[in-house]
């Protein structure tokens, strides 16, 4: 068994996260942390675990106390709030999930630029990876601090990532618009996530300076060898969950649909948790679950790809990516505790 | 391993039920049947298929060619519509489990009163049970035809039966007020059922005259030897899934809340699928499970009990219910692939 | 013109006033006043105002001193907030209409037995009246202090008052089992009203503790001439707008349908704002209107009436009742801005 | 008093014309036809119109035979069917607006490579006009045959045409990212619009061969004076009403911010409908209304443009700019009826 913590559980993806650890057969929970909410029972903050599970949330401070009677944390937090838990898991020799933007970017300069907070531990930067499973999977395996990606990220990356690996489209001709629930947004007490706020509309938001594009570009740019600059746009969408990502990319000439199936089916035909689609992927045949569907079409009218990647996101997007994270590093069957579909209507 | 078949899986309780079959340690599902969709692939009726279950829908004639190689057949039809494959079940000497309203009433003229249709195959009716764990669960272990109750019909017999068992309201004041998620109409193509009419509005249909009046009487009625008429409204809210029945009693002269307390901790209280709050429940902490979750008040200016009562319409109001009834009459532990939590948002 | 200003315009009801009053021919504006977001204009805080009205929200205390250069001032404040500025209104010999329910009680400890803060300004009582035009037109037209109605009390008021008026129902038998909008919460930064909370859910609260109870009883117990008592429970319901309120109750022997309608008939024939139907009323098509729609059904079974009552508990539940008081009190037609249908869908 | 009738009426766009000319106060209705629900009180199909408006449904064979007592026919059918309609009205010496898809393309062979049916009444393409009057306002004045424009395209002319008017990004470098409420879809009884269906999910459809991306080509190439081809990809959003039209191009070298302001600046300054954001619009704040709210981003990283631009779909993408033209076509305040703002939440 996995001894576990979860710093930051009471946020949509800690509870998610919760969720998905009592329900996997290799890991036991030893504590669930909250600041806010510290010593409230997990029940009274999320009714689904009421005669299931009954513990009561404790400090942080009570968390990191148990360091050393755990084999794995996971920190899900708001940006610039993990990183102490983080170093302290590092210097106690334990691994580290960390399910926020922290340790996702490489480079601390680039990182501040976009965050906007200074970032902390640049000692760590060597020792942690941007862990994305089905595009860098043996990386993962040795590191201590796994950075798991962001939502939006996530969804784009592996849209993009066959056709920038097989070279497929010029390179900086990627637009990618996104559209994302609203539990993207937290369990946060603003008026913009009130009910009545979010129902029967649709906005994009953070329109050219969404920090998500930093670790998009990064990613790409590490497949490309060479400096990739993309525009990114997300939408928030009246729905809880799920995130569509659409992404335009100009064909290099000669490129046929065929070249791009073939790029893909190369590179995910193994690849259990990405499905390959014939027809537009819908959020609602990915909700929570660990897939990313994928659906491809070419324009030949104006020589353009449109790469459509749908994942969830509080699973593939946060919780269930950090546990097929956890499977990796921990030498367990990937899918462990994630063969889940989504259950509908 | 229990092989089974679906006989109309199109529809959302059939999907539904076959969702939850695959992921049952215990069964093996030998065919799927749809009529209007047969000879089409389950994935591209329903996405979340795709990739984990790649089965055609056969016919119902070419289900009931199978019925020989299989030990429990799950008719999941309109009313009306079920008679035949259940008779022919049970002339084969399979056991069936009817989610439709065929053999629920055990008085043919009650049913033709209610369904305007003729009783088909009466002398079933010895044969069959209203298959409601939690009221009859010994009755049910040795019935060759199991009819899976109604989704209101679960949800306000649950909530209604300790105060009739006890003895603690007076039997002829029952008044039921329940609201159901949007799946409860079906997959069904009817204007009614569009995105736009049901969305950003509620309203009560079928006032006096809904159909699981008679079940919820008839249960209620075998548990007071006395006849019970209630008035029940269901309502349609502007949501996928879930009722709320909230049921409202005159009280006893005498009877306090904890009298009421005490009665229901009496019947329930190891009732793993029955969750006692000492809140309003709320439909989405038993989403996607096999819970019935119960909150209770007593208005002492009035002098009456309300009863709230949530499960999700699809789950313990269908699907899982008919998966907790099958695992009762295979001898298997009744929770059996129903350990699911709600998944939340 | 009628010279007014708005004290409390950044909550729902009262930017839904503002709207109203805009489009009204014969009010102008003077002032809007907001606490929390004095110094704001109007358009940052409802971008439907932008391009057509762009007033800054003044403070309460500059709100004030204005109140001579007005004929009328509306309140739309939380309990227990908009004493002072009713009293100040009331010195001053300006009308004022409050949206709020501090002088709807007329009877000063029922008010603090429900609310839970204490009466301000008693000696008002005599001045303010309960305005519900259908019910009490006359006695509201001289009154300085008009006291506007509940949103839930409004439409149960309005449902069940034929019953009690001609005393078709045994009067202790009243049930009433309201559903509403998540705009009746406001736009207050609670996580119980957060997008993701709401939606996809239903559930009661206040469960036999309402306060909105207080002013239906107190209505109806003045037109019973005897004290009534009835059972309330609102619910949550995941659209932005609506309150459907269906009230149960016990018909006095040999009341038959026909009375029922008969009663109707007579109590609102005449009644542009009341449309009688002869289906199940459904939110979306009184949304945005001040109309009432009420629906009714007889169930000879159990004896019992079903009254269905659906509003929009922005408008006939608080804003456009409020000018429809306005229009009565200055002697206007009583439609005069308010000949608004529901936008469908 | 112009009379008019609307020919095709059963519709959302339909019942939404019918809803504003009923206020409008230089119109009056002579008739109303729709095909299948001819017979029918609109009040029985459209429960907003109860005690306001009681006419039956015509035939269309009925409303052709008072074609000689009207001054203007309103046709809102699927594609293909008005063509006879159109070509009576105009032999018959009447106005008429085509908010179908039958007269806006004015080249016969792009139509039917489009729509896959014949073009029918080639002879009328010189007597119509694809009539967006904040575009070509004086050319729509003269004509007999209104072409009123798609939803999708009205939202993303609108946001492109000062880009390529004033010449500041690359022509063929536009894609157009579209997200749409379900009414978009009509209230047509399929699968895919099911409340179940499209609740919670967001998907793109018709990828790189949606037919209003003919028309959008086709009005910003008569503006560019050179071939415009442009990809353009629509959602379905879970909202009842509104499209957010996404508009990415790139900018020519040395195009500033300003300079795209400016040109916004320009050609709308005077355009009552037109909103001008400093901030991203959100489809709410113009639901129900004829306004176009345009926002507008540049990143400098990726030197491209970004206009987002919101409409209600069927108001300015239907209805209320066939009001509009009719306005225009009759001498009257453009404006008239058309002074709503959205009603918020």
């Amino acid at each position: 068994m996995i001894k576990v913590g979860i710093v930051g559980v009471s946020g949509y993806a800690g509870a998610q996260l919760l969720y998905l650890l009592l329900q996997h057969k290799g890991v036991e929970v030893k504590f669930i942390a909250a600041h806010s909410k510290a010593g409230e029972e997990i029940g009274d903050l999320y009714g689904n675990f009421v005669g299931k599970f009954s513990q009561n949330c404790c400090t942080f401070q009570e968390a990191y106390e148990q360091f050393d009677e755990i084999d794995l944390v996971f920190t899900a937090l708001p940006h610039g709030k993990s990183a102490d838990a983080v170093k302290l898991a590092f210097d106690k020799g334990i691994k580290v999930i960390d399910l926020g933007a922290d340790f996702r970017l490489d480079d601390a300069q680039e990182y501040e630029k976009w965050y906007k907070v200074p970032f902390q531990h640049e000692e760590l930067i060597n020792e942690s990876i941007y862990a994305l499973p089905e595009i860098n999977r043996e990386e993962i395996k040795d590191k201590k601090v796994i950075a798991n990606p962001g939502c939006y990220a996530t969804a784009s990356i592996l849209g993009a990532y066959p056709l920038i690996k097989e070279g497929l489209i010029e390179e900086n001709s990627i637009i990618i618009d996104a559209k994302s629930g609203t539990s993207g947004a937290g369990r946060s007490e603003k008026t913009g996530n009130l009910y009545c706020e979010v129902n029967e509309s649709i906005k994009a938001y953070s329109v050219a300076n969404h920090r998500h594009t930093a670790e998009i570009e990064q990613e790409l740019t590490r497949v490309a060898n060479d400096k990739i600059n993309l525009l990114f746009t997300p939408h928030l969408v009246p729905m809880n969950r799920g995130i569509l990502s659409v992404i335009y990319g100009k064909l290099k000439t000669g490129v046929t649909k065929e070249d791009i199936n073939k790029a893909f089916e190369k590179n995910y035909k193994d690849e259990y948790f990405i499905r390959l689609l014939k027809t537009a992927p819908e959020t609602r045949w990915v909700k929570g679950t660990n897939f990313c569907d994928i659906g491809i079409e070419v324009d030949k009218r104006t020589g353009r790809v449109i790469v459509m990647s749908a994942i969830d996101n509080l699973m593939k997007g946060a919780s269930s990516q950090a546990v097929q994270n956890m499977n990796l590093i921990f030498g367990l069957d990937e899918k462990e505790g994630l063969e889940l579909l989504a259950m509908f209507p």
